[in-house]
């Protein structure tokens, strides 16, 4: 592979927590081992076609390498992850079951969560706002609970650490601050035993020095 | 591959408009020319320990073919596709593409269709529920008009009808009768051609005739 470039807001609105999805690429790339550029993008740049013929949706991240354009962070990581070592069992049943925790994650508990965002920030001077909370809040504790049974005591998902529980933890942890997490400890635990990774460190050092740096530190 | 099976919705939900989970699946299949059976799952046992064995959310589908076991439709048809002709590109970099369209029909497309529908069967009784259908749909055509930009005059996504196509079209399809599909006529016609697939037709008949006969027809 040569060095992908991927990606990235110039400004993130998460100031360096870690919650831009960017974050879920670099985590992949360092798993692996693997050795990436960046190119920060404003948020007008987001909109504008240059950045749109690359992210038809003007998200972030992107992934280029060689003549290969991808955008979408858990289509990029599973990219990464069927080219490289450390993300995926050899093993073809394990390596699908691990491939099917990735989708879940992104389409059926991220959803709820970001609708949880979406809320606060589209709906906070609504009247209703307060009890829209609390139906969207019930949603996200319906999908927790289904994944902590699932989970148990185990470290993660299905036998060794894979692409879907970074996948999984990514979205998790946008639950930070929530108190959501806490109610259901084994998926707390299981957050942090991912932010535990060497690997999750590196990625989290890179994209808060993006911050700290446009914030003239 | 031996003879897969797959669950579905005994009663479906749609009366057998080929919106449940089971239809992307069935059409993998039918495209693949790959052989499958069904079992039908009541509402009740979604929820009991031995489905939840299979789908720790209780939803169909399911797949089970030797000693592996799968949910999550889009992952399934993932599995499908890459152990079959008919839905991947073989040239690495389209094949990845392909599969970045799966993600983004079900990270970036689908939730907010979903919400709409969630909106309508969990806020049509609140005083807000106009207000917030309008802004749902706002939403929903912020997506279709990245989409339809994108798609252009294309008749799929990227070259060839892929398992992206698949994903994307069942994904849109979920808007049909929300009159939202309309306001951008090339996105109607990607639905309209991903339904006229002999394929699409084959599982939509199976489909059908499950609810047909459950309705003692």
């Amino acid at each position: 592979m040569m060095t992908p470039t991927i990606t990235a807001f110039a400004n993130s609105p998460d100031r360096g927590a870690g919650q831009a999805r960017d974050m879920r690429v670099r985590w992949a790339f360092e798993e692996a081992g693997q050795p990436y550029d960046v190119r920060l993008v404003s948020f007008r740049q987001l909109k504008q076609p240059a950045h749109r013929a690359l992210q038809p949706f003007g998200q972030i991240p992107t992934y280029e390498e060689g003549g290969l354009a991808l955008f979408d962070s858990a289509a990029i990581v599973l990219h990464v992850a069927e080219r490289l070592d450390g993300l995926l069992p050899c093993e073809p049943d394990a390596r699908s079951r691990a491939i099917m925790w990735m989708f879940a994650a992104v389409s059926t508990v991220e959803p709820v969560v970001v609708e949880r965002e979406t809320c606060r920030f589209t709906e906070n001077d609504k009247s209703w706002f307060m009890e829209r909370m609390a139906m969207v809040e019930d949603r996200i504790r319906g999908r927790l609970a289904d994944l902590s049974a699932r989970l148990g005591d185990a470290d993660w998902l299905d036998g060794a650490f894979s692409a879907g529980d970074l996948i999984m933890v990514m979205v998790l942890r946008r639950l930070n601050g929530s108190g959501l997490l806490e109610e259901f400890p084994n998926l707390a635990a299981y957050v942090l035993r991912g932010e535990a990774r060497p690997a999750f460190k590196r990625a989290f050092a890179a994209q808060l020095a993006v911050f700290t740096e446009a914030e003239g530190g």
